[in-house]
């Protein structure tokens, strides 16, 4: 036995989300029925606007409804020098929270990975190549995640720097602020241990 | 610093659904962006619909957009002289998987709850009698939650059904089927000590 086609329908196009299953999905579709709808139909337009209007941003290829970012239309940023480089819109956002960097960045949508049929062409590093040649950047951050993928993407891009006479840097990988020694794996503290800064 | 006002706002309305917060709407709508627009698109179609067309059914409660629920359209289950009464449609899909039951359903959206402002009103108890004065039904099964309303919410109905001289009866509770004595909590071994039957 099955709901009303129409509830089996919304069932069914809620397990869209990711992490939502089955029983999940039925969950959201009852409260939504009895106890939101006002706020369902708000989803449906915020829905099919966001999906139909937005897109990315010439530049750095953040998502965005207009040409460009706000990050990329902001003269100050557009002077800023160093260029930072991230796997994914939510790592710029971190990184944008954390208040320390107020240069331009560069959104990949990934990392390298040749068995998926990921290559430099689907992160965009033609259209990094060509804001590089500009010669407004001096700097690249290399922020992507400290995975295989996201190492092995940092040292392809960091030679696509390198052609560029342009200076290539790579986030610090160490023990996390507030953490303890004690619960780190060893590959972190290796790091950690390689990484480390003169006290002077 | 926040994310483009179109994407802001699918990410607000993503936390209408149950259990979302902020990350995971979050990552729900970048899921969306990147790799599903279609399944978002047909989301927000397939709620635009239910919220717009799906009722309660005017028999038994539960939702159908059309008068009256497939199970109530059914001369078979019509013919039925058992009602089951549950809190939620998803007690009565749970119900009706288990194949055991073919009579009718009512649905009552909750359990008695006076300090919510849940009277018998709310719950449809007016509908209920009006069926039950029929004089169709012989035997009421109260289906709710064994829990401390559910339990109030089974005695009140059963006061109804002893005026109109129907028979009421209580789903048994007790130990799981292919549960453990040694960790079943005291309050359902008492239950199942109680509502022992004669193996003859």
């Amino acid at each position: 036995m099955e709901f009303s086609p129409l509830v089996e329908q919304l069932i069914e196009s809620l397990r869209c989300l990711p992490g939502v299953g089955r029983k999940s999905a039925q969950r959201a579709a009852f409260h939504l029925l009895e106890r939101d709808r006002r706020g369902a139909n708000e989803l449906a337009e915020a829905l099919q606007q966001a999906m139909s209007e937005v897109g990315h941003c010439q530049q750095c290829r953040n998502y965005t409804e207009q040409e460009l970012c706000t990050i990329c239309q902001s003269p100050k940023r557009q002077a800023a020098s160093v260029l930072c480089i991230v796997e994914s819109p939510a790592d710029l956002m971190a990184l944008e929270q954390s208040g320390q960097f107020h240069g331009r960045y560069f959104v990949l949508y990934g990392h390298l990975s040749p068995l998926d049929g990921i290559g430099p062409e689907q992160l965009g590093l033609n259209l990094l190549e060509q804001q590089l040649i500009k010669g407004t950047t001096e700097e690249v951050v290399l922020a992507t995640n400290p995975t295989v993928e996201g190492d092995a993407t940092a040292h392809y891009i960091a030679e696509i720097c390198s052609r560029h006479d342009i200076k290539a840097s790579r986030i610090a990988h160490g023990v996390p602020v507030g953490g303890e020694l004690e619960y780190v794996d060893g590959t972190t503290l290796a790091r950690s241990f390689a990484g480390r800064t003169s006290m002077d």
